[in-house]
Protein backbone atom coordinates (compact mmCIF):
# COMPACT_ATOMS: atom_id res chain seq x y z
CA UNK A 1 0.00 0.00 0.00
CA UNK A 2 2.78 2.27 0.01
CA UNK A 3 3.47 2.93 -3.82
CA UNK A 4 1.49 5.73 -5.45
CA UNK A 5 -1.32 4.55 -7.70
CA UNK A 6 -2.03 7.34 -11.20
CA UNK A 7 -5.91 6.55 -12.48
CA UNK A 8 -7.19 8.62 -15.35
CA UNK A 9 -11.01 9.01 -16.49
CA UNK A 10 -11.32 9.89 -20.07
CA UNK A 11 -14.35 10.28 -22.41
CA UNK A 12 -16.83 13.00 -23.91
CA UNK A 13 -18.38 16.03 -21.93
CA UNK A 14 -21.47 14.51 -20.50
CA UNK A 15 -20.18 11.10 -19.99
CA UNK A 16 -20.44 11.28 -16.13
CA UNK A 17 -16.55 11.20 -15.46
CA UNK A 18 -16.90 14.13 -12.41
CA UNK A 19 -19.55 12.35 -11.08
CA UNK A 20 -17.55 8.44 -11.64
CA UNK A 21 -14.53 10.17 -10.30
CA UNK A 22 -15.83 11.45 -7.02
CA UNK A 23 -17.06 7.96 -6.19
CA UNK A 24 -14.02 6.33 -7.18
CA UNK A 25 -12.29 9.01 -4.55
CA UNK A 26 -14.66 8.60 -1.90
CA UNK A 27 -14.72 4.65 -2.05
CA UNK A 28 -10.49 5.06 -1.45
CA UNK A 29 -10.76 7.03 0.77
CA UNK A 30 -13.21 5.49 3.19
CA UNK A 31 -10.73 2.80 2.54
CA UNK A 32 -7.80 4.20 4.32
CA UNK A 33 -5.86 5.63 1.24
CA UNK A 34 -4.95 9.20 0.74
CA UNK A 35 -6.53 10.19 -2.74
CA UNK A 36 -5.92 13.54 -4.89
CA UNK A 37 -8.09 14.44 -7.22
CA UNK A 38 -7.45 16.84 -10.30
CA UNK A 39 -7.93 17.55 -13.60
CA UNK A 40 -6.50 18.59 -16.89
CA UNK A 41 -6.56 21.12 -18.21
CA UNK A 42 -6.99 23.54 -14.73
CA UNK A 43 -4.89 21.81 -12.19
CA UNK A 44 -2.65 24.08 -11.19
CA UNK A 45 -2.70 27.79 -10.59
CA UNK A 46 -0.66 28.09 -14.20
CA UNK A 47 -3.03 25.78 -15.88
CA UNK A 48 -6.00 27.74 -14.76
CA UNK A 49 -4.75 30.93 -16.82
CA UNK A 50 -3.72 28.34 -19.61
CA UNK A 51 -7.30 26.21 -19.37
CA UNK A 52 -9.04 29.88 -19.52
CA UNK A 53 -7.57 30.49 -22.96
CA UNK A 54 -7.81 26.98 -24.36
CA UNK A 55 -11.44 26.88 -23.56
CA UNK A 56 -12.79 30.61 -23.52
CA UNK A 57 -10.42 32.37 -25.50
CA UNK A 58 -12.48 34.50 -28.22
CA UNK A 59 -11.97 33.67 -31.54
CA UNK A 60 -10.39 30.67 -33.19
CA UNK A 61 -6.86 29.42 -31.96
CA UNK A 62 -4.55 27.51 -34.25
CA UNK A 63 -4.89 23.82 -33.70
CA UNK A 64 -1.11 23.57 -33.19
CA UNK A 65 -1.39 26.07 -30.54
CA UNK A 66 -4.34 24.26 -28.82
CA UNK A 67 -2.43 21.19 -28.46
CA UNK A 68 1.24 23.24 -27.03
CA UNK A 69 -1.08 24.53 -24.63
CA UNK A 70 -2.48 21.35 -23.08
CA UNK A 71 0.83 20.06 -23.20
CA UNK A 72 2.13 22.89 -20.99
CA UNK A 73 -0.85 22.96 -18.86
CA UNK A 74 -0.19 19.09 -18.49
CA UNK A 75 4.21 19.85 -18.25
CA UNK A 76 3.30 22.18 -14.86
CA UNK A 77 0.79 19.88 -13.83
CA UNK A 78 2.75 16.66 -13.60
CA UNK A 79 5.64 18.09 -12.18
CA UNK A 80 4.18 20.17 -9.39
CA UNK A 81 1.26 17.83 -8.28
CA UNK A 82 0.72 14.75 -9.84
CA UNK A 83 4.66 13.32 -9.29
CA UNK A 84 4.99 14.86 -5.50
CA UNK A 85 1.75 12.73 -5.04
CA UNK A 86 2.36 9.74 -6.08
CA UNK A 87 6.21 9.92 -4.61
CA UNK A 88 4.03 10.44 -1.35
CA UNK A 89 2.37 7.21 -2.28
CA UNK A 90 -1.14 8.37 -2.61
CA UNK A 91 -4.04 7.64 -5.11
CA UNK A 92 -4.18 10.19 -8.14
CA UNK A 93 -7.58 10.47 -9.36
CA UNK A 94 -7.29 12.66 -13.12
CA UNK A 95 -9.95 13.77 -15.14
CA UNK A 96 -8.37 13.90 -18.35
CA UNK A 97 -4.92 13.56 -19.20
CA UNK A 98 -2.61 12.22 -22.76
CA UNK A 99 -5.62 10.43 -24.55
CA UNK A 100 -7.77 13.71 -24.51
CA UNK A 101 -4.98 15.26 -26.40
CA UNK A 102 -4.76 12.03 -28.99
CA UNK A 103 -8.66 12.43 -29.25
CA UNK A 104 -9.49 15.81 -29.16
CA UNK A 105 -6.60 17.48 -30.71
CA UNK A 106 -5.27 14.52 -32.72
CA UNK A 107 -8.18 13.05 -34.44
CA UNK A 108 -11.17 16.02 -33.35
CA UNK A 109 -8.32 18.86 -34.87
CA UNK A 110 -6.84 16.34 -37.37
CA UNK A 111 -3.05 17.21 -36.36
CA UNK A 112 -0.75 13.77 -36.60
CA UNK A 113 -1.50 12.13 -33.33
CA UNK A 114 1.79 10.38 -32.96
CA UNK A 115 3.53 13.95 -32.63
CA UNK A 116 0.55 15.18 -30.45
CA UNK A 117 1.13 11.88 -28.25
CA UNK A 118 4.97 12.86 -28.71
CA UNK A 119 4.34 16.51 -26.93
CA UNK A 120 2.40 15.36 -24.00
CA UNK A 121 5.32 12.42 -23.38
CA UNK A 122 7.61 14.75 -23.85
CA UNK A 123 5.61 17.62 -21.13
CA UNK A 124 5.23 14.72 -19.09
CA UNK A 125 8.42 12.74 -18.91
CA UNK A 126 6.64 9.55 -20.54
CA UNK A 127 4.84 8.91 -17.55
CA UNK A 128 1.38 7.19 -17.89
CA UNK A 129 -1.48 6.22 -15.84
CA UNK A 130 -1.56 2.62 -13.84
CA UNK A 131 -5.39 2.75 -15.02
CA UNK A 132 -7.35 4.38 -17.30
CA UNK A 133 -11.32 4.35 -17.52
CA UNK A 134 -12.34 5.08 -20.63
CA UNK A 135 -16.74 6.35 -20.40
CA UNK A 136 -17.86 5.67 -23.39
CA UNK A 137 -20.82 7.59 -24.90
CA UNK A 138 -22.02 7.85 -28.33
CA UNK A 139 -21.89 11.95 -29.62
CA UNK A 140 -25.91 12.39 -29.77
CA UNK A 141 -26.31 10.93 -25.96
CA UNK A 142 -23.98 13.13 -24.58
CA UNK A 143 -25.06 16.28 -26.18
CA UNK A 144 -28.45 15.32 -24.88
CA UNK A 145 -27.19 15.52 -21.20
CA UNK A 146 -25.17 18.40 -21.93
CA UNK A 147 -27.85 20.76 -23.22
CA UNK A 148 -29.69 19.53 -19.37
CA UNK A 149 -26.47 21.01 -17.72
CA UNK A 150 -25.47 23.44 -19.65
CA UNK A 151 -26.00 27.50 -20.15
CA UNK A 152 -22.88 27.79 -22.36
CA UNK A 153 -20.60 25.59 -24.44
CA UNK A 154 -17.06 25.52 -24.36
CA UNK A 155 -15.02 25.62 -27.45
CA UNK A 156 -14.42 22.15 -27.76
CA UNK A 157 -18.23 21.56 -26.74
CA UNK A 158 -19.25 23.58 -28.97
CA UNK A 159 -17.84 21.70 -31.80
CA UNK A 160 -19.67 19.85 -34.17
CA UNK A 161 -21.25 16.11 -34.19
CA UNK A 162 -18.65 14.95 -36.68
CA UNK A 163 -15.62 16.52 -34.32
CA UNK A 164 -16.61 14.66 -31.51
CA UNK A 165 -17.67 11.25 -33.60
CA UNK A 166 -13.73 11.51 -33.92
CA UNK A 167 -12.92 11.79 -30.76
CA UNK A 168 -15.30 9.18 -29.95
CA UNK A 169 -14.08 6.76 -32.43
CA UNK A 170 -10.24 7.88 -31.25
CA UNK A 171 -10.80 6.87 -27.73
CA UNK A 172 -12.25 3.29 -28.48
CA UNK A 173 -9.08 2.70 -30.78
CA UNK A 174 -6.60 3.66 -28.17
CA UNK A 175 -8.44 1.61 -25.38
CA UNK A 176 -8.28 -1.16 -27.97
CA UNK A 177 -4.62 -0.57 -28.38
CA UNK A 178 -3.61 -0.89 -24.77
CA UNK A 179 -5.99 -3.24 -23.06
CA UNK A 180 -4.32 -3.40 -19.86
CA UNK A 181 -4.38 0.04 -19.02
CA UNK A 182 -7.74 0.47 -20.37
CA UNK A 183 -11.10 0.03 -18.81
CA UNK A 184 -13.97 0.54 -21.13
CA UNK A 185 -16.90 1.59 -19.65
CA UNK A 186 -20.56 1.67 -20.71
CA UNK A 187 -21.80 5.64 -19.98
CA UNK A 188 -25.40 4.75 -20.77
CA UNK A 189 -25.50 2.43 -17.85
CA UNK A 190 -26.86 3.78 -14.71
CA UNK A 191 -24.19 5.49 -12.39
CA UNK A 192 -24.61 3.09 -9.65
CA UNK A 193 -23.62 -0.06 -11.82
CA UNK A 194 -20.86 1.81 -13.09
CA UNK A 195 -19.28 2.64 -9.71
CA UNK A 196 -19.45 -1.01 -9.27
CA UNK A 197 -17.94 -1.63 -12.16
CA UNK A 198 -15.09 0.89 -12.03
CA UNK A 199 -13.99 -0.28 -8.35
CA UNK A 200 -14.08 -4.30 -9.35
CA UNK A 201 -11.11 -3.24 -11.44
CA UNK A 202 -9.21 -0.86 -9.44
CA UNK A 203 -9.63 -3.35 -6.28
CA UNK A 204 -7.69 -5.55 -7.91
CA UNK A 205 -4.26 -2.89 -8.23
CA UNK A 206 -5.25 -1.61 -4.97
CA UNK B 1 9.94 42.71 -54.86
CA UNK B 2 7.07 40.17 -55.06
CA UNK B 3 8.18 37.66 -52.32
CA UNK B 4 7.91 38.16 -48.52
CA UNK B 5 11.39 38.43 -46.49
CA UNK B 6 11.18 36.98 -42.58
CA UNK B 7 13.90 38.67 -40.81
CA UNK B 8 14.29 37.82 -36.89
CA UNK B 9 16.51 40.14 -33.81
CA UNK B 10 17.94 38.20 -31.47
CA UNK B 11 19.58 38.71 -28.07
CA UNK B 12 19.73 39.43 -24.49
CA UNK B 13 17.60 41.72 -23.05
CA UNK B 14 18.55 45.09 -23.27
CA UNK B 15 20.82 44.50 -26.27
CA UNK B 16 19.18 46.74 -28.42
CA UNK B 17 16.79 44.65 -30.84
CA UNK B 18 13.31 46.99 -30.36
CA UNK B 19 15.87 50.30 -31.40
CA UNK B 20 17.41 48.46 -34.17
CA UNK B 21 14.20 46.41 -35.56
CA UNK B 22 12.58 49.73 -35.81
CA UNK B 23 15.28 51.48 -38.09
CA UNK B 24 15.34 48.37 -40.10
CA UNK B 25 11.79 49.39 -40.40
CA UNK B 26 11.41 52.51 -41.08
CA UNK B 27 14.18 51.89 -43.72
CA UNK B 28 12.57 49.22 -45.41
CA UNK B 29 9.45 51.20 -45.40
CA UNK B 30 11.17 54.55 -47.08
CA UNK B 31 12.19 51.95 -49.61
CA UNK B 32 8.57 51.36 -50.30
CA UNK B 33 8.15 47.68 -48.89
CA UNK B 34 5.39 46.85 -46.42
CA UNK B 35 6.55 45.94 -43.48
CA UNK B 36 5.02 44.03 -40.40
CA UNK B 37 6.78 44.64 -36.82
CA UNK B 38 5.73 41.81 -34.50
CA UNK B 39 7.45 40.11 -31.78
CA UNK B 40 7.18 36.93 -29.50
CA UNK B 41 6.05 36.16 -27.37
CA UNK B 42 2.60 38.01 -27.90
CA UNK B 43 2.23 39.21 -31.12
CA UNK B 44 -1.25 37.80 -31.26
CA UNK B 45 -4.37 38.26 -28.52
CA UNK B 46 -3.76 35.08 -27.74
CA UNK B 47 -0.17 35.36 -27.83
CA UNK B 48 -0.39 38.21 -25.03
CA UNK B 49 -2.62 36.00 -22.90
CA UNK B 50 0.77 33.67 -22.85
CA UNK B 51 3.16 36.03 -22.45
CA UNK B 52 1.19 37.75 -19.06
CA UNK B 53 1.53 33.95 -18.09
CA UNK B 54 5.53 32.83 -19.11
CA UNK B 55 6.84 36.35 -18.00
CA UNK B 56 4.61 37.75 -15.54
CA UNK B 57 3.30 34.58 -13.40
CA UNK B 58 3.74 34.63 -9.61
CA UNK B 59 5.60 31.66 -8.88
CA UNK B 60 7.82 28.89 -10.40
CA UNK B 61 7.17 27.46 -14.09
CA UNK B 62 8.39 24.20 -14.62
CA UNK B 63 10.73 24.70 -17.53
CA UNK B 64 9.07 22.00 -19.86
CA UNK B 65 5.84 23.97 -19.53
CA UNK B 66 7.86 27.41 -19.99
CA UNK B 67 8.98 25.83 -23.27
CA UNK B 68 5.64 24.68 -24.24
CA UNK B 69 3.91 28.23 -23.76
CA UNK B 70 6.53 29.72 -26.12
CA UNK B 71 6.09 27.08 -28.68
CA UNK B 72 2.07 27.83 -28.15
CA UNK B 73 2.07 31.38 -28.70
CA UNK B 74 4.42 30.89 -31.60
CA UNK B 75 2.50 28.12 -33.45
CA UNK B 76 -0.80 30.83 -33.20
CA UNK B 77 1.32 33.91 -34.57
CA UNK B 78 3.25 31.68 -37.32
CA UNK B 79 -0.42 31.20 -38.49
CA UNK B 80 -1.95 33.86 -38.28
CA UNK B 81 0.33 36.83 -38.23
CA UNK B 82 3.66 36.01 -40.04
CA UNK B 83 2.67 32.95 -43.20
CA UNK B 84 -0.70 35.47 -43.88
CA UNK B 85 1.88 38.75 -44.44
CA UNK B 86 4.75 36.48 -46.14
CA UNK B 87 2.16 35.16 -48.26
CA UNK B 88 1.46 38.77 -49.12
CA UNK B 89 4.89 39.69 -49.84
CA UNK B 90 5.26 41.55 -46.97
CA UNK B 91 8.61 42.13 -45.09
CA UNK B 92 8.05 40.13 -41.67
CA UNK B 93 10.39 41.71 -38.82
CA UNK B 94 10.20 40.00 -35.59
CA UNK B 95 11.51 40.40 -32.37
CA UNK B 96 12.74 36.76 -31.33
CA UNK B 97 11.89 33.71 -32.74
CA UNK B 98 12.92 30.09 -32.68
CA UNK B 99 16.69 30.84 -31.51
CA UNK B 100 15.32 32.58 -28.20
CA UNK B 101 13.47 29.16 -27.35
CA UNK B 102 17.17 26.94 -27.72
CA UNK B 103 18.91 29.76 -26.05
CA UNK B 104 16.53 30.33 -23.01
CA UNK B 105 14.63 27.24 -22.53
CA UNK B 106 17.81 24.88 -24.31
CA UNK B 107 20.66 26.42 -22.82
CA UNK B 108 19.41 28.64 -19.90
CA UNK B 109 16.57 26.11 -18.42
CA UNK B 110 19.11 23.32 -19.09
CA UNK B 111 16.91 21.46 -20.92
CA UNK B 112 17.55 19.20 -24.19
CA UNK B 113 17.94 22.26 -26.85
CA UNK B 114 17.27 19.73 -29.99
CA UNK B 115 13.77 19.06 -28.43
CA UNK B 116 13.07 22.67 -27.53
CA UNK B 117 13.88 22.99 -31.12
CA UNK B 118 11.67 19.96 -32.13
CA UNK B 119 8.82 21.51 -30.58
CA UNK B 120 9.09 24.86 -32.67
CA UNK B 121 9.83 23.01 -36.00
CA UNK B 122 6.32 21.49 -34.84
CA UNK B 123 4.76 24.66 -33.94
CA UNK B 124 5.40 26.36 -36.80
CA UNK B 125 5.60 23.63 -39.96
CA UNK B 126 9.64 23.99 -40.07
CA UNK B 127 9.31 28.20 -41.48
CA UNK B 128 13.16 29.42 -40.95
CA UNK B 129 14.26 32.96 -41.35
CA UNK B 130 15.70 34.61 -44.21
CA UNK B 131 17.72 36.31 -41.81
CA UNK B 132 18.47 36.44 -38.24
CA UNK B 133 20.19 39.29 -36.58
CA UNK B 134 22.04 38.30 -33.16
CA UNK B 135 22.89 41.78 -31.66
CA UNK B 136 25.52 39.99 -29.05
CA UNK B 137 26.99 42.00 -25.59
CA UNK B 138 28.05 39.82 -22.57
CA UNK B 139 25.64 39.19 -19.74
CA UNK B 140 27.14 42.31 -17.84
CA UNK B 141 26.96 44.99 -20.10
CA UNK B 142 23.35 44.15 -20.57
CA UNK B 143 22.52 44.24 -16.66
CA UNK B 144 23.61 47.38 -16.54
CA UNK B 145 21.76 49.07 -19.86
CA UNK B 146 18.68 47.32 -18.24
CA UNK B 147 18.86 48.71 -14.46
CA UNK B 148 18.90 52.07 -16.10
CA UNK B 149 15.79 51.43 -17.96
CA UNK B 150 13.97 48.68 -16.02
CA UNK B 151 11.66 49.32 -12.56
CA UNK B 152 10.84 45.56 -12.52
CA UNK B 153 12.29 42.67 -13.97
CA UNK B 154 10.56 40.34 -15.62
CA UNK B 155 10.59 36.08 -14.77
CA UNK B 156 13.53 35.55 -17.21
CA UNK B 157 15.09 39.38 -16.82
CA UNK B 158 15.48 37.96 -13.31
CA UNK B 159 17.55 35.29 -13.49
CA UNK B 160 21.41 35.20 -12.47
CA UNK B 161 23.88 35.80 -14.76
CA UNK B 162 25.37 32.35 -15.39
CA UNK B 163 21.64 32.00 -16.46
CA UNK B 164 21.94 35.10 -19.13
CA UNK B 165 25.81 33.75 -19.77
CA UNK B 166 24.84 30.56 -21.07
CA UNK B 167 21.57 32.22 -23.28
CA UNK B 168 24.69 33.99 -24.44
CA UNK B 169 27.19 31.28 -24.98
CA UNK B 170 24.16 29.30 -27.02
CA UNK B 171 23.50 32.16 -29.26
CA UNK B 172 27.03 32.49 -30.47
CA UNK B 173 27.08 28.59 -31.43
CA UNK B 174 23.66 28.97 -32.73
CA UNK B 175 25.24 31.84 -35.38
CA UNK B 176 28.51 30.11 -35.89
CA UNK B 177 26.68 26.72 -36.91
CA UNK B 178 24.54 28.46 -39.39
CA UNK B 179 26.71 31.20 -40.32
CA UNK B 180 24.30 31.78 -43.93
CA UNK B 181 20.42 32.77 -41.51
CA UNK B 182 22.78 34.77 -39.13
CA UNK B 183 24.21 38.16 -38.86
CA UNK B 184 25.91 38.87 -35.68
CA UNK B 185 26.50 42.42 -34.08
CA UNK B 186 28.29 44.13 -31.66
CA UNK B 187 25.69 45.18 -29.77
CA UNK B 188 28.33 47.73 -27.79
CA UNK B 189 28.94 49.56 -30.67
CA UNK B 190 27.18 52.98 -31.41
CA UNK B 191 23.22 52.69 -32.59
CA UNK B 192 24.20 54.26 -36.17
CA UNK B 193 26.83 52.06 -36.66
CA UNK B 194 24.91 48.93 -35.92
CA UNK B 195 22.15 49.86 -38.07
CA UNK B 196 24.19 50.53 -41.23
CA UNK B 197 25.81 46.92 -40.82
CA UNK B 198 22.08 45.61 -40.93
CA UNK B 199 21.19 47.48 -43.91
CA UNK B 200 24.36 46.75 -45.56
CA UNK B 201 23.45 42.73 -44.75
CA UNK B 202 19.53 43.02 -45.93
CA UNK B 203 19.91 45.29 -48.78
CA UNK B 204 21.43 42.17 -50.40
CA UNK B 205 18.38 40.17 -49.45
CA UNK B 206 15.68 42.74 -51.23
Amino acid sequence: MSSGLFITFEGGDGSGKTTQAELLGAWLGEAGRSVVRTREPGGTEVGVEVREIVLHHRGDIAPRAEALLYAADRAHHIATVVRPALARGEVVIQDRYIDSSVAYQGAGRVLDPEAVRGLSEWATEGLLPDLTILLDLDAASARTRLDGARTRYDRLEAEASEFHDRVRSAYLALASAEPERFLVVDAAAPVDEIAAEIRARVARLV
